[in-house]
């Protein structure tokens, strides 16, 4: 088949991420058969968020002005500062109700193998933000994963060589779950950091 | 979180076949942390899609003409008419290149609990495609789901009864594959339709 507008679309879509030639065919198929009206609204939103979602300027993370919503909550208590990787991260511990003080939103997590380094995560703009003066705390709550684990003994040592508070989110038994079934290194953690 | 462009964006990206709530925003997140371009790419190819992207006069596949490529093409055996659900079965069928003659996509299957019926898959253009005079067999290649059958059915009998040879894929043991890991019901069918 010789279709530029069809086959361009089916290739752009690739480059969605975890969509393959069979998705993004799917895809493609699903929205000019069937929602045209879906089609130009993701295109006109797609647009509109390249156009005007940035970084704000205080945690990093997407915002449309200078500094976000949370950043410019002043009943936030601003001694907390909490190192996430992602905005969804963020999102998770914000659903929780539980925390009111300050983000940094890395934005990613060091992974040398696939070239993301200090620079990536803004590790510079953490360590301003850190010694503001206000800031009493860091709650480093990257994934615990080998990549985010790497990325909190990186932050949490350059932020201790600067005199601040350095603490992690705890590792322990998840809530709900049996011991038979949770992974020894977990139940290890969770009996050695026992309380 | 208020930001309304990035909302927005996460809410159309839902809009896309078999993307949920968290693949939307890991859709949105990669293309405005690593990937505007992309994101631009995907919008102009989504407009340009809807814009230009219609369906065959003759045989209702995608085209961006009034009569796609393979319809056109009058190396074609014009007697020959393969009835198939969708243009990935059509490129499917292609890709084995021993399908020389026409085709008719129906652009979906009978599913009546979905509200599909026969209007929908274009039943009164295709029997209009078949009796042109020129056409001397009819294969249905619909899948072989319980919809898929049904269509065949339905084809079969109204495409039969104006007098058309009607033909159906063969049903049998794939290439390849143990009989002791092929369903029963496959067995049945290749022993019954041996040959």
């Amino acid at each position: 088949m010789a279709e530029p507008a069809l086959d361009g679309l089916i290739e752009a879509l690739r480059r969605l991420p975890g969509v393959g030639q069979k998705s993004a065919q799917r895809m493609a198929f699903h929205l000019l058969q069937h929602d045209r009206d879906g089609a130009a609204r993701i295109a006109a939103s797609l647009q509109k968020a390249v156009a005007d979602v940035r970084h704000c300027d205080r945690c990093h993370t997407f915002t449309e002005g200078a500094i976000c919503s949370t950043c410019s909550d002043e009943r936030r208590d601003a001694r907390l500062l909490c190192v996430v990787e992602t905005p969804a991260d963020q999102a998770a511990l914000e659903r929780t109700g539980s925390y009111k003080g300050l983000y940094f939103v890395l934005m990613g997590r060091l992974s040398p193998l696939d070239g993301v380094g200090a620079r990536d995560i803004g590790l510079a703009q953490l360590i301003e933000r850190a010694t503001d003066g206000t800031v009493e705390e860091v709650i480093v709550a990257t994934n615990f994963t080998a990549e985010g684990e790497a990325t909190a003994h990186v932050i949490g040592e350059t932020l201790k060589s600067r005199g601040l508070r350095v603490t992690r989110l705890a590792r322990g038994v998840p809530i709900g779950s049996e011991l038979e079934y949770v992974d020894l290194g977990t139940i290890a953690h969770a009996l050695s950091e026992r309380r």
